[in-house]
């Protein structure tokens, strides 16, 4: 009986350049993608009736930045909310939007994700994310980093399955391959096994170039009712699922560290929602963005979607069938292991990449064939705490 | 044209004591509120689609505490998403749910508002507040705490319009009163106006009895769409509208320190989604929760909100036309200074109290005369950067 009553569509996208951005403050950052997605869209400030932002900002001393977000983009005085789901921040901001237009709460909506990591030091940066572990038992009991709790699900997925480090290796690979041509990622480099196998350990078997970076940057969305979108574009993309889900943040009780039981159940409500078969996805999805967090995440991802046999998701990377002309492609923007991982600003540039892809907009090299005009978005916060999985189209 | 398709209903709320709360864990603290919500409701956990979760947590080491929540309280794996918008945090999780439901992304939701400040000590609590403001050009630079913002308000319209001390010392009276009557309540004890003025000054003209305190508690409320609300209850209370504006963070821009302009905005548009005379609001309106977080925002209130003309406020609390009996009672839970202010449980307190209210089942000392069924909330974030108006109503 849930269902949705007014369809929404994607009407404009912006994206700031990622990386080290010290050459902008907070909210220079924030308007490099909103004034690109207002100029795509082709409306003006006013045109907007409710923004949806994300930022997770521990690593800020202002505790509430989005009204003054909202001021130096010249949307004062619109209806904001912020939201938080650690590092799928950015899918709840578009959920978040969608629904204030689905809802007709709004007719037009901007979904804007941000975060300036570099606002603290590396040191600092790597525990605050630490705590986005569960905090109480794991963070404040035996204080891992990040890496750490990725790392537990890398060893229980080698020793169970039998994939190798260099598995793991080949998705770095790949994603600093496509990066090397997205013109906004943090690294422009394509790498090799061996400068992956070589890279120094961070927590076994994970090592540097398995692990994402630190990353300033943002990425906005304007969402449009049906009859507002066709007023305003020939090449409206359509939000046809956008669901979420949740799992304990504690890993002591987790059944076991080869897959994330929200990403399961998320696709599986997404898949239902968008008529896409959860057997063969693959089917159905002209590209992918997955949360490559870690390497060992993006495989895992493959299983958890379906797009591999569970324990079999290392062979898609081991095949290279996540390549352009592969199965599937994933992380065609580079992904979060190069284009870089700006926590609540991740889950807005995945569906930006994924409309621009829809719409045949990316640099040649990096463009999959649009065939079924669907594309998907998984963007994972915490450890599994929360998931979102998204399907765009260009049907609606 | 942007109109709202599904009607959603309160079915359920639910409300823990305010106070110190180091009796019980901030997990415990959720838990009060939500299962009573449930109860309230005639549903299990299993019935909820979606959650929106408000809670500031400044004061807390758990950096992103939504999933660990909804374990506790048996509600994983469904979707969460935590929402800030400052003060106004409680309001902004009801709008979240709410258009969860309206969108048909949910039929049934739960809003839920918490806050454990008692986590630090109150000095890191006033400092952490006062970061509320404008960050970088107030806090950063001159360091007042939050009374200090609402001194300036307090001083302009004091100055302005001929309001006493004694004018603002009535609100806390009347606010302690009622709380007196509310076993939910911080504080309860009726004060006199010479207990307030010859309590200290924390900034001229406010006094500590001006002041809301620092508070723990929870709320929560259940939504429905209007199918499943008549199924499961014969009393449920329609979200009429849950409007919200934003204005600029630094104190510096406004135009002046008589009025909340956001508050106006989202008054103004509150009104017109729900029908009501913006003129003489207090024709519709039986009762009204407004945000008193120190006694001068109270009488603030009644002028942005069109109760009283602009700059005579303060003669309707000279006049006792805010108690039962007059021209419209405010806060008769207690409001922010008496029932007590946990941040980002607030709004939804306030829509708790209002749904008894219209529902007459709080204590009949602080009951409101229903004769229209119509019930209003207004919720500020920060000193103004963000503030919600709500309309409730027994009619659809």
């Amino acid at each position: 009986m849930v269902r949705n009553l007014r369809k929404v569509a994607i009407i404009g996208y912006g994206h700031s350049k990622f990386g080290k951005r010290t050459d902008v403050n907070f909210f220079e950052l924030g308007w490099e993608s909103i004034k690109e997605a207002i100029n795509t869209a082709g409306i003006s400030q006013e045109d907007i009736d409710f923004v949806a932002l994300s930022n997770f900002g521990l690593w800020s001393s202002e505790p509430s930045p989005a009204a003054s977000i909202l001021e130096y983009a010249g949307l004062t005085p619109k209806e904001v909310i912020r939201v938080e789901t650690a590092c799928s921040s950015g899918s709840a901001a578009v959920k978040t939007a969608y629904m204030a237009v689905a809802s007709g709460s709004a007719d037009i909506a901007l979904a804007i994700g941000i975060e300036k990591m570099h606002e603290s030091g590396t040191s600092d940066v790597v525990e605050l994310l630490g705590r986005i572990g569960s905090y109480f038992w794991e963070f404040e009991n035996f204080g891992p980093t990040f890496v750490g709790y990725y790392a537990l699900y890398a060893n229980q997925y080698m020793h169970k399955y039998g994939a190798k480090e260099e598995d793991l290796a080949k998705i770095a690979v790949k994603n600093h391959y496509y990066g090397f041509y997205n013109p906004k990622a943090q690294f422009r480099k394509k790498i090799t096994i061996e400068d992956v196998m070589s890279s120094p350990y961070i927590a076994w078997p994970l090592k540097l170039y398995d692990c994402s970076p630190i990353t300033d940057g943002s990425a906005a969305l304007i969402l449009a009712s049906e009859e507002v979108a066709r007023k305003l574009t020939d090449s409206p993309v359509w939000i046809k699922a956008i669901e979420g889900a949740t799992a304990t943040a504690n890993l002591a009780k987790r059944d076991n560290y080869i897959s994330i039981p929200s990403a399961v159940i998320a696709a599986r409500k997404a898949y239902k929602k968008a008529g896409i078969d959860p057997e063969k996805p693959y089917k159905h999805i002209d590209v992918a963005e997955v949360h490559d967090c870690f390497t060992i995440a993006e495989i895992m991802a493959y299983e958890d979607l379906g797009f591999a046999k569970r324990g079999e998701g290392f062979k898609l990377a081991r095949e290279e069938q996540t390549y352009i002309g592969g199965l599937i492609p994933v992380n065609l923007s580079g992904g979060l292991k190069s284009k870089g991982h700006p926590i609540a600003a991740t889950g807005v540039s995945m569906m930006v990449e994924l409309t621009k892809q829809l719409l045949q907009k990316v640099e040649s090299a990096r463009q999959a064939p649009i065939n079924n005009g669907t594309a998907l978005a998984h963007n994972v916060g915490g450890t599994g705490h929360y998931v979102f999985v998204t399907i765009l189209s260009l049907s609606k």
